[in-house]
């Protein structure tokens, strides 16, 4: 670092707090305990600058979403948060930026019992660079709420809302069909989403499949199709659409509900027979959950207009969007 | 990804057969049973391109190395490997350097029988980065060997030899002190590091405090010293220096193996009542294995010359050093 070396940085503003049979940030390695008899659960995701945030974006809540997408990751498996694990790369070491970054992680890490247990900093020439790697766990004999596990029958389910993260994105980069004022309403959605951490772990043994939507509702579904080979079937009707998305153009709109990244909510399947405990979890978490289409034998996905007509999701501009949702 | 997305990036490259119970790359997170009664270790190292390592080393090699230095913070943890995770950002996706990269992790992997399970593939714009997150297990009840468990009156040993990796990095630098000879037999030791997992394994309940020598020897010595609130005392005569620095003028090569990185090695200490068992430990995994200093009551790092006389560590030139040690 130029005006910190790394062992000061560290110290200074990733050192906290972790449980007396822990060991954290400052050895070769950390040291977790595991509850007995559980499985380890563990991801990882990376953050470029200029790719997947702004060089402007506030420092503190891009420490809450470096962890945040992780936790997604986790709550995704129906796993609980144990530990988090921070490599950086950094131009330099700025103490204002620093202090609200590690802040906003350190935060977020609290609120779920995740502490920041290791990692590594380096310094880096050009674009800033964030990889947090995500430590959970299952109780035994649990499988997880794996992309594979999807079976003809089943429902689809969705928590939360869709749509809000991508018209942010897109405010952000200048398109001027969404004004200041929706910018302001959606903004959060996009540089501040709350992991389901405790509705993944209340669908353990209930539901089948399940994923968080961070690439886009049809493309993840897409991975649950392939992986399960069936067919994931859409009613666009019963979609959670987000009610601030309700002035827009239809065509920004749709794309934002099926194709718009950074929702990290969860896409989930179950047996049409546990519907009623599905609603009860939702109404005790006090978590939206739409049920909005269902599995069926065949392959890919599908989404059904209200006319019951199927909508073409395979159009070339499938990928271009796919390069332009990035930041 | 330009040319290649990332789904079929990961299949084609990173994809490796794993245990029945685990759930290795494809879904939003790994999951890895834990040997009974276990405790985790967790380790993640940032490599950074024209920080870390040359724009066109050998990307098998990188791949090795991605992998080892992060083994070898297991090692110094006395951790058993379990399982691991990569993240990679590329300009583009080559596949010749993906193939001999993903090769040379995974054939280091395999070795340790320390699985890839998950990760993530991002495009940058700049310079390639590499965070490999190690997952690795210590037995109940073992706290590993931690950098504040040195005591006063301990042994320091090292394992292997000190000051290869230095002497090819100048080299590769240009520096023409070194000749291309030099350059040929010590540039495996920089490319291609073996970390010392064994020798950690068999150490835990013998040996107090452990550490790789990834940052130098001097430096990561410091680290023991602090942690552990003591001081570490080496003596320069009984450093195990490679043989093949034997050619060079002196002060290359005291630099080199008191201040070179990049050393897979393991420094550790133990109680001096334990000298023969480590010998034979050393005996056993054919690690050749130098008794080399002590550990006193004080604080900081000492060497002593053969006169008995202490070297001067703390010049100036020590972090100007540091800087330029990385590529």
């Amino acid at each position: 670092m130029a005006t910190l070396d790394e062992f000061s940085l560290i110290r200074s503003y990733f050192a906290n707090p972790v449980a007396p049979q822990m060991l954290g940030v400052g050895d070769d390695a950390a040291r977790v305990p595991m509850p007995a008899g559980s499985q380890l659960v563990a991801c990882k995701d990376l953050l470029i600058e200029g790719r997947h945030f702004f060089p402007d974006v506030d420092p503190r809540l891009l420490g809450h979403k470096s962890l945040a997408v992780n936790l997604s990751d986790l709550a995704a498996m129906g796993a609980k948060p144990l530990a988090c694990l921070l490599g950086i790369g950094l131009r330099q070491a700025d103490p204002q930026w620093l202090e609200a970054f590690s802040g906003g992680l350190l935060e977020l890490a609290r609120l779920w019992d995740c502490p920041l247990v290791g990692g590594d900093t380096v310094r880096v020439r050009t674009e800033t660079v964030i990889s947090v790697t995500a430590l959970g766990s299952l109780p035994e004999g649990q499988q997880g709420l794996m992309r594979s596990a999807a079976v003809a029958g089943d429902d689809i389910w969705i928590s939360g809302y869709l749509g809000a993260p991508h018209v942010a994105l897109l405010a952000l980069k200048g398109d001027a069909r969404i004004d200041s004022d929706l910018l302001a309403r959606t903004r959060s959605a996009l540089e501040q989403p709350q992991p389901r951490l405790t509705l993944g772990q209340s669908l353990l043994g209930l539901a089948h499949a399940a994923i968080d939507i961070s690439d886009g509702l049809v493309q993840d579904l897409g991975h649950v199709a392939q992986a399960s080979q069936c067919l994931t079937q859409l009613r666009y009707a019963d979609l959670p659409i987000d009610p601030r998305l309700s002035g827009l153009p239809e065509e920004i709109r749709t794309e934002a509900v099926l194709r718009g990244g950074d929702v990290y909510e969860l896409c989930f399947t179950a047996p049409a027979s546990r519907r009623q405990d599905i609603e009860r979890i939702g109404r005790q978490l006090k978590v939206p959950l739409a049920c909005a289409g269902q599995v069926l034998d065949g392959h890919g996905v599908q989404v059904l207009a209200s006319d019951g007509s199927i909508m073409n999701m395979n159009s070339p501009g499938f990928d271009h969007f796919r390069e332009s949702s990035d930041v």
